[in-house]
Formats: structure tokens, C-alpha cells, sequence
């Protein structure tokens, strides 16, 4: 089997998200690393790729010269992550859409509601795929539970609770540090501190798991820290389509919580418990019975949760085989045997208009509003 | 030292509630159960007053015999327990109140802010002790974590996330269950399910645990399983005098959580976290430290901790001893050496201008309102 | 119902298992503390004794006085608990159960295998109860565990592994401090330090639940502290007379454990597993199936756990209630209602023989011996 | 910077170790899989080769044409990872180290001491890598313990008590699964069953973490299943050569455990703990303080951790990570910049001089026995 051609933008030498996507795209040998534009520093890009064995043609000094460089190649990559400044994505997924190259974007794809739009409706329109890097969504145990909602598992959904907190922006003494201030500042952040940061991923796996969209929300959103402009805190409240209650709390100020993220879905006939420091159990009690402690990789598992384990059950799988595991689906999909799971366009378009209704909600004293977006409604 | 006389109104043969106070009374050896009305069936509560060693002639059959009973007598009661259903406890601590006895009443209180005003103004008249039972206020560590925030050990709390909630009554087959139903129906249970159940025992311990109480509120009512008319799953958004934030979930269909109280304190300079169910710890993490797991019982805790521990470090202490901790504080408060710790009537205010508040504020799509009691404005 | 008359020797101010009895006899509501020799000093004994509301004429100076003073009375004491010194328990025992009275002995009952037979004869002789103070055995979930090995639910139990090692003798600074140094002393302690004071616990636990007793062992001791002539770190390897193998580790110099106590039991068909610090829960996992969390307090369990936990599933019982629950057994069985699950004289022996067998396995390298005492073999 | 060329020998289609093995080769993209001889059937090894990628003229059917057709090549692979059945490790890693190859080779490295020290022997002579994948020792926070133990911080080591226990062969109607049966039977598995495949595990991570070596062994073997020759589960306690007391359980009818994998570590100033299910926190407790715990990728853990942990802070790494470590560790070292705490040929005698001596001592009823091999007395 040949292997598939992949490039990268952004994730260049230091930063956190670059080599998470390449132990993910690397690790089962699906993908090579074939070209890449890997910083806004051209040179350093270049140098970068070339270290990490891309041909000195491929190793691109910008996201513009890469797409000229590659959609004429009869050799050109099969699929491009754009690992960039989130106020880039858009442009850059758009562009490489357009020219009819598979994407995989961070999260959040585009600053705008409209921005989001346009990016599904350039998906379709190209044929190609638009994943957005929701990546806990890959977790085994997460398809596992998933898989036990559309069956009927656990009933109608009746509340899901979800939590995204850290307390690693909990200093204030940090209010002059680059890494953490641009967070809260909307010339660089946008509408939205930590709901966008954190919270959509809470959202979106409320809605990936549920297999049901968000309709309308309620926010308060809090600046805990004096300087900040945004939020460092919010709680939103939400209904789903097809009538499941919403808790979403996410916070960065929340000492002692370190990658806090997790969720309990709570149905007519079950309660379910993940947590994605411990992401390869699930908590499982049906009405009336024990509280049962489901393994990644024990028998009797759905396929896709099967499928998405890579070794025997209570090796614990983390991080780095989630991104792998959207990466796996990513290859299946480009040759052609889809599995139809990984996050896409829509998704991210969602998260945006989540996050600009949320900002309203909050500025209007938490008034219940629409969160669906036109194009989707 | 002679032991104080205590009396019990309810808490009969079959109660849940009757043998925690019973247990938490005696245990420490301060009261001996001198008299009783235990059940509104008079015969059977006077004979089971007598099983439990209490006198013929002090083995009343209604709370109105006991208060006759009692009030000219010499040895008359130092302290009556009041654990009646909800609905009575305003006019018998009111009676008991007016008639110069000290009263320890179960939660809720009153049914009415205005009942609840009354209680206050009567007790402070009277002089004497109307203490609400609010006894997971008295878990040493619970103690501990009250006296760090007002040493200033986490800085100004931020923060407060907790929940109190259980999925007990998450089965929709339980519609004509007399012992669930009666919770969701307002002839019965007034104007809130959950939240006046559970909901407020979440709100006074975040008040009782920061110094601080609540002044608004925004809440999410939901009634998930159809035939409730009041709700079964509940969130309440709150901002405290001090400016705190907070965020209270309470919900009785959360299936998988059992006793599913717990309280996360977020200050400037550290964090908190306290499970009811394991009530024995405090995980706590300084700003820039790790988290530490503090231990009931271990050297360094503040009187008010260790003074309340009856057994050594990790020889857990449950649910009885905390009972036990309001009555050791009830009769070192009699016996004129208080310690002031004990939740009293203006708390039992509180919470009923909290739920009536957060009920109207549900009914009003979210919107903010100011949930401080008038008397206490 | 009339009250039992309870007495207790020892257990004086300042004392830790004091107050544990105490809350223990009193909590129920079954015993009245009648009498009492309280302390070595006869007038600190007295006083403090009245403090507790003994009468003065049965607020003894020493167990002498307390056995004289008793055993005329018609109100004599319906059980009297022996919380002295360890190398006292024998005499103190013997006098009162050959004068006819009950008997609570905190453990160990005995410092020698001979005085451990000479007990049970008596016992026998005297057709009194002889208890032994194992509490853990008390706690509901340990009875379920009991009561599902009886059933035959895990098949033959095939392992038990069971641990009770903690760090509090861990600082070697502590050589000199009198409440630890004597432990390790022979003169003061006996043949064995960490073994005879907490193995015994554990190993009266795989007993109990196993339903099974020791027949031999393998020991390996250490004294990881110079300074320490008897062991601080100790394994056991044993075998039941079922065929059961054990393994029983016990420490005080394990920095980081608390009271850590705990049993897991592994039979053909089921395994089980049990923290002392979180007492109230069972971790259960049937032969292919699924760990569950069994809860205190649930529907379905045996009579043994029912009828001794106190407050609602999840309501946390500790270790107070569990002492609390010997003595309602006792209260039965001293009214003609035995329940026969609290530990007796045998076991008391049993642990006795296990001891000193264990002492000389380890001085001989580890050799196999029988641990059956000659009058129960 | 060019990549290397790996090769690997078994791990075919459908084995549990071999995409281990690919993923910790990939992932960091130091290593392309350049040769293999992946199955015993020469057609299927070959056709799945090349499925992975490898050329055709690379793709070979047994180790014998591997070592043939690599050792002249120009691009011969820089390292070989031999992941076949356990008896043919030592011929395959001998002939390789002979021919001048680096071998990364699974455990057992041999069945024997006498293959085991001719292993040694040959590598040394030979100048090359021979590593064995004791991949848990590559855990970040394995590396921290290693580390901590170096600088002192805990002290001299006292105790150390490690499991590797699990349930999965405890059903006693798997006697006739092959997946099973064998690892009983002493024509397929040798001398010993449990202990030698994981209890090594556990006695490699307590010599690797102490940082020293086992010197007596005294053990208890037990074959709780009836038709095992082999024994299923395991006790051994065992002196280091600084006089450390370890205590390590094995055992594989444990059920309820998964991959009950774990290792506590008591020395005079503190105490430690890990578990391979949660493999990114150590709970720490200095003397006198409080259990803290340590998170991988928290500020101010050595070189070691920070240089083998990807994700950040509290993003879970797991089992696949772990081996990838090894071979980020292999690299470096084929590069010569050797971090030097891979485990190499000498782990590997040593560990098969502990089975062959812990089988003769639990033979001779736990008799203490001398564990060190001849060659490195």
C-alpha cells in the first residue's frame, strides 16, 4: 500500500500542537510527512522541515507558496493540517479547499459565524474533506459511547453535563504573559476567552456523543481576573434538538483542575461518566443496576471502539492516539472506505455560532437564544 | 457533668432521618432522650418513645402535648429536634421557639420566605438557639476549608462549582411511587423539586465554606421526566456579595451519582475540591503547586478541624459523626460555651429566598435577581 | 426496653480507642456507661469517669475495685470492654469472664498462645460472650463480602491478598518518641512490632470473609530501622485449610499510606475488593464480566449488611460505626438474639498462634510452619 | 537530518506486539521500516512487509534471509527488533549482535542464565546495542521516580512493594485455549509461568527505579488452577544489594484487575507510588508532609521526564508512548548521543537468573537464595 502524502502548516520547531499532529499522523504509517510551510519565520520553516526529512522543494517558506508548490505536483499531498494562529484558518482552509486539496483544521476553524458558512459551503462545493481537529472525539471509549446512545443503550438523553477546566491561567500575575494574555484580549481572541478555547470542545462532544445538535443556550460569563476583557470563565446552558438539557462549565482559572475536561450523559434508562484524564474507561449504570466500569479494549465492544484501540485492554492509550485516531479515519476516508465520524465543517461551524450567541446570551443577562446556524437551520 | 435533656418531634419507627439524629445525639454522651413525639400516629409514637427508654409521661402523642408537657416542667427538654415533613416545621419551631426552648430543625426550615422571616425574628426575641440542620456543614474537613479561605490561604474566592446531585429518582416508572412523586408535586413540595430538596444544601455550604453569602441568581429549571410539574434537574448561576461566582447543579435523574455532593472552592492563590462521599479529604492545590491530599486527622488543622475528629487520620468518619458534630456544637452553644459554627435561622431564611428566587428567576428565562431576603437586606 | 449497663476499663482521657468505644456503645442507644476504671491513675480514673456521668460509687480506681464492686450488684454491668495496656488484657479478661461477666476485649486478647487457650476454655467454661474488637469485620460491606463468599458467588476462593501498612512509624527521628519506640521493644511489646499490631487485622479479615482459617504460614520480617529490634515490614505467605493462598503485607514505614488497610479476594468465579478508607463500597467483577461498585446501603443485599449500615446508600459510615455495630451485635447476643458474625476468643487465639508462628517462619528463613493452635487443631 | 532504517523480525499480521512496535518506531519519525521478516508462514511475512511498506527485495520470509540479505547491504537497517516466540530470542539477537546489528529485543530476552549470559557476552564484544524492552521503564514518570531516587530525595530505600497481577487467565474453562494453555506448560514457557511473564516486569521497574540490583529472592509459587503445571500466581520477597526488602506479587487469576501493574517505593524521607493504569501522576509524600501529586509535564521534573513526555500537562500518554520512549531513547544512542537508561542485556540475564532462582527457592519452600548471576557477581 502507498502511502499517503501529507503536509503540515504551522507546528513548527516548539510548538505544542506540531508534534501531537505528527506522532498522529506518523504513527501508523499511513502518511508521510511530504511538505510543509511549518513557521511564519520562512527560513526557520524550511530549515525545520527539512530536519524532519521533507525535501528541500517541499519545505515551503509560507502557506501561499506551499499551495502553488503542491497543486501541480502529480506527487502532491493528500491531505494539509493547518496547525496556525486560529485568526489564519479560515484563509488558509479555504484556499486549500479550493484548490481541491483534503484539510484538516484546528479548532476553531474560522473567527466568524460567516467565515464558517463560507468554509461549508466551499467544502461541499469542492468534494473534499474539511475535518476540524476535534480530537477527543477519537478517543475509543468516546465512539464507544457514542455508539451506545444510537443504540438505544441509555434512552432518550435526558441531561448531559460537561466540564472543561483548568487553573492554568490562574495567576494574575500572569496578566503581562504573552503565552496567556493574548487569550483574553479580543484584538487577538475574538469574541470569546475560554469558552472558545475550551469550551466548544465541551460542546461538541455533548453533541458528537448525544448524536444530536444544540438549539438554543444561556450564558454568564465571568472575567475573574480584573485585567481581563474576556472571559476566564462561563457557564452555559443549553437544549439540544431533540430536548437533552446542557450544563457546560469551563473555567481557566480553576487551581488544582489540570486538563479538567469531562462529561456524564444521563438517559431514561442509563447514566454514562468520561473523563479524559482517564480516558480509556467509561463509568457506566443502568437504571436500576451497579455502576460498571467499561474498559477500552474489553470484548463486546462496538466496532468503531475496537477498531480505534491500538493494544490490549488496560494499556492505557492517551493523547497522542486520540489525534492518531482522526488521522486513521482521515486515510480511511481519502482512499475511500469512510467511516464518517471525524468532525467536520459543520461541526465547526457550530462551535462558532455557539460561541457568538453565548457572548450575546451572557451580555444580555443570560436570555435564552438560537444557537443554530442559518446555513444548518 | 449531668447530660442535657433532648426531646424529638418525628423521626419515628421507619425514618430515615429519626435514627441519624438519634445517633448523633447520643453518641457523645452530652444528651439523654428525655421526650419524644415521634410519629403522627399518636399510639405508635408513644410506644415507640418508650422502646427508645423514654419515659411514660414524656412519650407524647403530638408535638402540642409535648410543648404542654415540657414547658412547666423542672427537667424539662434543653433542645428539641424537629424532623417532621417539611410542611410543619415552620409553626412547630415557631411554638417551641416562643416557649423558651432551643430548637434544632431539619431542612427546609420554612415553606415561605415570610415564615422564614418570622422564625428569624422570633428567634432572635426568644434568645434562643433555632439551628437548622444543615450537618454536612460540620464534616471536620468541611470546617477546615471554611477556616483556610477566612485565613486568607486560597486568596479571594473566585469560584465556587458545586453539585448536589443524585439520580434516585431517575426512573420514570416511579410516576406512582409515594415516596418519589410527592417531591415534583407543588401541592406537596411547594413551589421547587430538586433544588429545595438537594439544591439548597449545595448553596449553604458554598456560603457556610467562603464567609460570604449569596446575593443573585440566574437559574435552568428542567422537569425531564414528563409528568413532574416541579424540576427534577436544576442549574443555578449565582454571584456572592464578595463577588464570587457561582455555579450550582443539582439534579435527581443524574443516574450513576449516588450521593453526588461536592463542592470545588477556586480562590486567587489556591484551589479546593471536597466529595461528601469520601468526606474525609480535601484536595488542595496552591497556586504554582501541586495538588495535596489533606487528611481528617493529620497535624497542622485548625481547632475547629481537629476538634471535631473523633478517631485518627484515615479512620474515616461518615455521615453520623457529622450529625454528631451539630449536636457536640448545640450543646457546648446550651451549656454556654459556643462555638458559633452551627447553621442557624437566618440560614434556613437564606435558602428559602434562594429558592424562591431561583423559581422565579427559571420562570423567567434566566433572568438575574437579587435572592437576598428582605430582613437581611 | 430496658437499657443494658455497660463498663469499661481504660480508655481514659486522652486515650484514642476511649472515645471510639464509647461513641461505639452509646450511639445505638442500647448501653448506658455504668461504670468504669478508667485510667492507671485511680483518681484521674474516678474523676473522669463521673465526668462521663458514672455514678461515683461505680467510678472505680482499678479493675480490681471495678470487679468487686460489680459483681455483688443487681444492676451489675451487662458487658464490660477492656481497653487497657496489651499485656493486661489476659488477667483483666479472665477475672470477669470467671466472674460471669460479658466481655469486650480490644486486641490483641493475649500476648501468648498459652494464655490465648487458657481464655477460650474459659470462655467456654463461663458460657459468657468473650469478644475480640476486630471491628473491621463489622463494617456492612465486609459482612457482604462474607455473606457472598458463604453463597458460593466468587466459586472457592482461590487468593486473598490482603495489605495493612501504613507510614507513621516511618520517621527514624521517632526512636526516642515513647508512643513509638515501645512497639518495637520486646520487653514492652512482645515477639512482634508491625505484625502483631496490625497483621492481625488483616489477617482476622481473610478468615472472616473467607469463612476459612490459617493453617500455615511463611514469614519474612524486617527491621528497616536500625535502631528497631522487632519488625516494622512484614509478609506473610499462607495457606488456608480450603487450600486458600494468602499474601499479607504489613508496614509502618510505608511514607504515603494512611490507614491503608485493605483485601481483595480472588475466587473461581468472582473477585472482590475492599479499602478500609472507603469502607462503604465493594469492588465486585464476576468472571467475565464487568467491575461493579457495590454500594452500602443498595437494594438487594444480605440481611448482615442491611441490618447494620444506618443511613441511605452513599451516606458515608466509618469507622466509629463500625465499633458501633459490635456492640449492637453484642447487645443481641447478650439479650438472646446472637447474631454469632462478631470476632470471639478464638479468633483471638487464632491470631495469637499466628503471631508467634509468624516470628519463628522468619527467624528460620522463611520456613512453612502450622499455625493451628493446639486446642484447635 | 536522515532517518534510520529499522527492521523488525515477527509482529505479523495480528499480533498484539508488533503495532506496539510500529507505533513506538514511527511515531517520532527517527525510523523507517526498512526490512522485516514479520510471520513464521515466509508468503504471509513477506505480503504484509510490503503492505507496510516495505520493498519488495526487503520483504523476506524468515530472520535467516533477513541477517543474509541486510548485513551487505549499504542501507542496512540500523537497528533490528525481534518480537518472535520467546525460545527463539536468544538465536535471533545472538546472530544479529554477531553480524554487527543493534537489536531491540522483546522479553524474555532468553530462557535461560547460560543464553542470558552469552547474550552479554556477545554484545559486549560486539560493540553494538542489545536492548530489551522493558518499555515501562520509559514511562516520563518512571524516568521522575528513577531520578528522584538518584538526588536522594526520598531517602535510602527501605521498601519496595510492586504487583503485576491481573484476572485474565482465571477462568478455569480456559484450560484448552491455546492463548492460555501455554503459558503453563513447561514444554512451551519454560520453568515458570506468571513470574517470568510479568513478574520480571515488576522486579526490572524496582531495580530500575532504585537504581539498584536484587540479591535474594524467596519465593511462593502457587498453581491455584488445578491442571497447571506452571505456576499462576506468585510471591517473592527479595533483599537488594543495598539492602532494600521488596515484596512483589504476580499473579494472573486476580480478576477484577486489568493490567494491575504497580509499584510503591518507601524510603527514609518519603514514599512514592505509580500505577501503569494512570502512568502520568506519581503521588509523592515526603516525610512528615502531605501525599502530593505529580503530574507528567509539570514544571521542574528532570531532564529525563521532560524530555520523553509530547503532550502537555494532564493530555494522558500511554502504554504506545512508552515504547515509542524506547526507541527516541535508541536513536539517540545509534546517533551517539546515548542517554544510557534503556534496558540492555544485562536486565535481561538478570531477570532470567531471577526466575530460575525464585522457581528453585519457592521448589525448596521459600528458602532465600542468591539471584545474581555468575557473570555479574
Amino acid at each position: 500500500m502507498a502511502k499517503l502524502n501529507w503536509g503540515m502548516i504551522g507546528g513548527g520547531e516548539g510548538s505544542q500542537i506540531g508534534p501531537a499532529h505528527r506522532m498522529g499522523a506518523l504513527a501508523d504509517g499511513n502518511f508521510t510527512l511530504a511538505a510543509g510551510a511549518l513557521d511564519h519565520d520562512a527560513e526557520k520553516g524550511r530549515a525545520y522541515a527539512q530536519q524532519l526529512g521533507v525535501a528541500a522543494d517541499r519545505a515551503y517558506g509560507n502557506w501561499q507558496e506551499m499551495l502553488e508548490g503542491e497543486k501541480t505536483r502529480d506527487d502532491k499531498i493528500d491531505l494539509v493540517t493547518v496547525a496556525t494562529p486560529n485568526s489564519t484558518h479560515f484563509e488558509i482552509t479555504k484556499a486549500f479547499l479550493e484548490n481541491g486539496f483534503n484539510v484538516l483544521c484546528e479548532k476553531p476553524m474560522t473567527m466568524t459565524v460567516e467565515e464558517g458558512e463560507e468554509i461549508v459551503k466551499v467544502s461541499k462545493a469542492s468534494g473534499k474533506i474539511c475535518a476540524v481537529n476535534y480530537c477527543y472525539s477519537a478517543y475509543p471509549m468516546v465512539r464507544e459511547m457514542r455508539n451506545m446512545v444510537a443504540n438505544g443503550d441509555i434512552g432518550k438523553v435526558r441531561v448531559i453535563v460537561t466540564n472543561f477546566s483548568h487553573g492554568h491561567h490562574g495567576d494574575a500575575g500572569d496578566a503581562d504573559n504573552p503565552r496567556v494574555r493574548w487569550r483574553y484580549d479580543p484584538a487577538m481572541a475574538g469574541v470569546s476567552g475560554q469558552f472558545a478555547d475550551c469550551g466548544i470542545h465541551a460542546m461538541h462532544m455533548a453533541s458528537f456523543i448525544a448524536g444530536d445538535e444544540v438549539k438554543e443556550v444561556s450564558a454568564d460569563f465571568a472575567s475573574t481576573i480584573a485585567s481581563r476583557e474576556l472571559e476566564d470563565d462561563a457557564m452555559v446552558n443549553f437544549r439540544m434538538e431533540g430536548g437533552t438539557v446542557g450544563r457546560l462549565w469551563t473555567s481557566s482559572v480553576a487551581l488544582g483542575r489540570q486538563h479538567g475536561f469531562d462529561i456524564q450523559i444521563f438517559g431514561e434508562t442509563g447514566g454514562m461518566k468520561w473523563l479524559s484524564e482517564q480516558p480509556n474507561q467509561v463509568m457506566y449504570t443502568p437504571l436500576g443496576g451497579r455502576t460498571q466500569i467499561m474498559e477500552k479494549g474489553e470484548g463486546g465492544l462496538s466496532d468503531e471502539a475496537s477498531r480505534l484501540s491500538r493494544v490490549a485492554i488496560a494499556h492505557p492509550e492517551g493523547f497522542p492516539m486520540a489525534v492518531a485516531n482522526i488521522y486513521v479515519d482521515l486515510a480511511a476516508a481519502i482512499q475511500g472506505k469512510p467511516h464518517g465520524a471525524y468532525p467536520t465543517a459543520t461541526d465547526g461551524l457550530r462551535s462558532m455560532a455557539a460561541v457568538h450567541t453565548c457572548v450575546a446570551s451572557a451580555k444580555a443577562g443570560g436570555v435564552w437564544m438560537n444557537a443554530v446556524p442559518d446555513l444548518l437551520a
